[in-house]
């Protein structure tokens, strides 16, 4: 690692934060697709989609800096600096992240982390999955009398916790859309029933928008149970909010409880 | 309004719901762009860059069916029927709406109105400039110790009210993004106020990623009296949180309070 310009022949460093948006290639926004189109250098997610680096010239250096489960991982400390290197050495250096660089995903840090060495940065958002997954499949956000907002949290803060605002969010009207927690369905999900919501429709879409897209609907009560029986795991969103209930597989589930409350 | 098919030549009925993103035309995803450019009738509202039009064919037929303040406006009933018509009659009918589709935007009244007519529909998310606004202005939804969730409510909803979403908001620690709410910046930041959090930091945007954009950072106290000022209108996002003391613009602000707090 060298964090200085060896060469002085190259463009001038850049570095481009760009949203890919949540998994298929085509929802990238047209401004983040041209700033690939002229990238010297692109360092990318584990989920990002790889077809988006064929936009890149062929003279592009495309680095994989994705963290997977239990695989070693780039610390975000190498990441910031794998990138100014790069910028010093290449010139435009576009940072593709899934979904939006600003929606958990270290971009501001990047971004600091660039203009402390008085590199030129630019931000071009994505659409993040927490809105973007839900809405291909016809899940609003927020619908008339059902929710008038929706609050975003990940299931896993930087000490490795579920966020505490996840139990305030349990206890509020607001459709709740967790992030990276899949993994904890059964501990979020009791969250959600000690507020008395064991009934609350609940969403789990796994690799959204993408050609392995999962989508599981049910009930606080019944979540955990088909996250482990379909084995979802990540990455995933949760959408817990009576807009589930506007979900067309829905209507087996409250036909269910006509059926209980008829007996 | 007709509400049948007159003419059999015609292509088969489809309702693309289509994001525009926030302001900036090259925001919109790539997918977006594809369905405008085989679209054979674009509605379109008052927020869309009319930049995008020009991506349709040239027989596509544009209607413009937005809401400006204090103007007549379209009614959600006359939007539903003329897209319906407008399908049965020329085929693929694009709407086309700023931010994305499926946040405080009817997008699902209007997908399930055109399905009720089993017409064919399809979502394609846009940038909600709930996120992406403060973004382009580096601002993040979460950072480190500052947020770990962000909570986007309207500023105005179907009753013409405050969301009461926003009291407990106020109360919370997530990020909290108010759309539609500067015409009751005072009302919205006494909320605020009340909850012990004068010094707040908040960020106006006004025509977010475009051409006329203006921001504003403050704090709770002073932040109506900066819309006021500054004759900040609509269209603009309130973003409340300690992520907003990142912007550079806040680094005044904090200094003054060093001064007061010396003296």
């Amino acid at each position: 690692m060298i964090l200085s310009k060896i060469d002085n022949k190259v463009n001038t460093p850049k570095i481009t934060l760009v949203g890919a948006g949540p998994g298929d290639p085509e929802l990238i926004s047209l401004k983040g697709l041209k700033a690939i189109n002229c990238a010297d250098v692109i360092l990318y997610d584990a989920q990002v989609n790889e077809a988006l680096l064929n936009h890149a010239p062929e003279h592009a250096i495309k680095i994989y800096v994705g963290k997977k489960s239990n695989d070693e991982s780039f610390s975000q400390d190498a990441v910031n600096k794998l990138m100014i290197d790069y910028a010093l050495n290449f010139g435009h250096v576009v940072r593709l992240k899934s979904g939006d660089p600003f929606v958990f995903a270290k971009g501001f840090e990047e971004v600091d982390f660039a203009e402390s060495y008085s590199i030129e940065t630019e931000i071009i958002p994505g659409i993040s999955s927490a809105i973007g997954v839900p809405g291909l499949h016809k899940i609003p956000m927020t619908y008339k009398d059902l929710s008038e907002s929706f609050w975003v949290i990940t299931g896993t803060n930087s000490h490795g916790d579920i966020s505490p605002d996840l139990y305030v969010a349990a206890k509020s009207n607001a459709t709740v859309v967790v992030l990276m927690g899949v993994e904890r369905i059964e501990e979020i999900a009791s969250i959600f029933a000690a507020q008395g919501k064991s009934r609350l429709p609940v969403a789990v879409i796994e690799n959204g928008s993408s050609a392995h897209e999962n989508i599981k609907i049910g009930i606080v009560e019944t979540i955990a149970e088909l996250v482990a029986d379909h084995r979802i795991g990540s990455p995933a969103i949760l959408v817990f909010g009576d807009v589930v209930s506007l979900h067309p597989s829905f209507d087996r589930i409250r036909d269910f409880y006509h059926v209980l409350s008829e007996q």
